[in-house]
């Protein structure tokens, strides 16, 4: 099934403890469509680029069936830019540079050929930018999943709060659920936020894994433990990517597959880590991922007896 | 199958954000023993308490099959004593005061009718008395885990050192488990404390579950996600005390059954984390602890259809 996905195209200065890149392709929508596209084609591209945006990372996002004509160009206008620091653990990280640039005068179009998508992403962008996509699509999605940020909480609630109405599903990170919800405990912050509109909550928790909610039910997925991480720009949105490339592939929107959703989502956010930016998820090969699958399978399966655990 | 738990019966003070007691039975050994009882008997415990300690407390834990001939009374000595206070997030605690008491001459003696354990726990003690446990075993027992904490790494790593070089599993937090490597990757951190004896590691991460460590295999546990942690004093000792019970209730101490187990031990902690102290671990019904066993299958299972997961 087609899969639209709207968020940021753009470029990444990056500095962690194992080196730094002063210009790489980042962006939450570059991030979400190469994992995606490893399940479901084609993917009907949203966003905004300057004339800066290399032809060939285009090709190369064409060539895995990512389609542009959603995305528009500004000749001579500039792409989006941030710059970022790592601290050592990995799990915190300090601004450095936020430039705009064309996304300032982001105002995306919905084509008509992306009328007839079934899944949609709302990456993590302006709630405004966001509305107006809703308001543009002339037919129901199966399943909207939206991704926000601690930043539009500060400065957008009011608009934040009518995105959540419309949705299906919010994948923020833990504190980001507790900012939202003003609730320490994740179990509570997920039932608030219910109450808010998505009627399905993921809470990503960096190397503890993910959690997914829906009504009084919970599902717990690890993440892989790794001996390095690299580089964990992306992992959220390359989650993202491979939680609804996954459900757009099966065509399939239970909370049994979300599950399997989300253990293909953080299998992808563990290749993304192991390289700078978008660098490993550009080389993928099927045998890799496919093993991947295996060893958090492998991770999380368990047989308990609770036959035999009854109590002496 | 019989086994042994050496560890401290104790007196605790509490104080938590939802309120105080002054005066609780508590000590890694009784945690441990309540969570084992549910599983297997008779549990040969070893100990040291004052004539403080409640005639109704260790008849509460006979009736649980708990033999106490290794445990010494001092009749007018005085139960160890701890009290600690916890932050708001639960994670972390101060230690306000710790009496040892009678525990400061503590040199435990192993009974003859002790001598048939297969499954032996050393419960967090001065590294020199866990020698002193493993050295009075006339057989090789099947199984031999233990606990310790970063205070002996800090005053006693060279006899902790020798105790690891004698164990088959160490069980530790994250933090301990960095402190004793000396890496942060908590995989790094499994391989190298490997190389220090134990062949298992669980490294218990708190709300965040545990990791069972045995060659280049991983096993990841969820933590059952909660409203609220009312206290969590104990929780890693019933952790440990329903892993072990249930390795020698099944008399399996294969990797794959101790991943069943690493998952029974964070279904008992859950409950632990109910009530103060050991109270919620004093009155469990055979039924909840089946129902919470379910609640933990359904939070880990997941069917990830990995033939349909191949890249398109």
């Amino acid at each position: 099934m087609s899969l639209l996905i709207i968020g940021t195209m753009a470029f990444d200065a990056l500095e962690t403890p194992f080196g730094k890149v002063d210009r790489i392709i980042g962006g939450s929508a570059t991030y979400a469509a190469w994992a995606a596209s490893y399940f479901t084609q084609p993917i009907k591209q949203v966003s905004i680029i300057g004339g800066d945006f290399p032809k060939e990372e285009i090709a190369a996002l064409e060539a895995r069936g990512v389609a542009f004509e959603g995305v528009e160009v500004v000749p001579d206008g500039k792409s989006f830019f941030w710059s970022g620091r790592y601290h050592l653990d990995m799990n915190t990280r300090d601004t450095l540079i936020t430039d705009l640039n064309v996304l300032a005068q982001f105002d995306p179009k919905i084509p008509d050929s992306y009328q007839d998508c079934d899944y949609v992403m709302l990456g993590n962008l302006a709630p405004a930018v966001q509305i107006s996509v809703l308001d543009q699509l002339k037919n129901k999605p199966k399943l909207v999943i939206m991704d926000t940020m601690n930043f539009w909480m500060d400065i957008a609630l009011e608009d934040l709060k009518k995105v959540l109405g419309r949705v299906d599903l919010l994948m923020v990170n833990d504190s980001e659920a507790r900012q939202l919800s003003g609730e320490f405990s994740l179990v509570k912050a997920a039932k608030k936020i219910q109450t808010m509109g998505p009627k399905y909550i993921i809470i990503k928790k960096g190397e503890h894994g993910a959690l997914l909610f829906y009504n009084d039910k919970i599902f717990s997925a690890p993440a892989l433990p790794l001996e390095v991480v690299f580089d964990p720009t992306g992992a959220g949105d390359t989650f993202a990517g491979g939680f609804i490339g996954y459900i757009a592939r099966t065509d399939d929107y239970t909370f049994e597959n979300m599950k399997a959703a989300v253990v293909i989502g953080s299998a992808m956010a563990s290749f993304c880590v192991e390289k700078f930016g978008p660098l490993r998820m550009q080389e993928l090969k099927p045998a890799e991922i496919e093993a991947r699958f295996e060893d958090f399978i492998s991770l999380m399966s368990v047989n308990v007896e609770v036959a035999l655990a009854v109590t002496v």
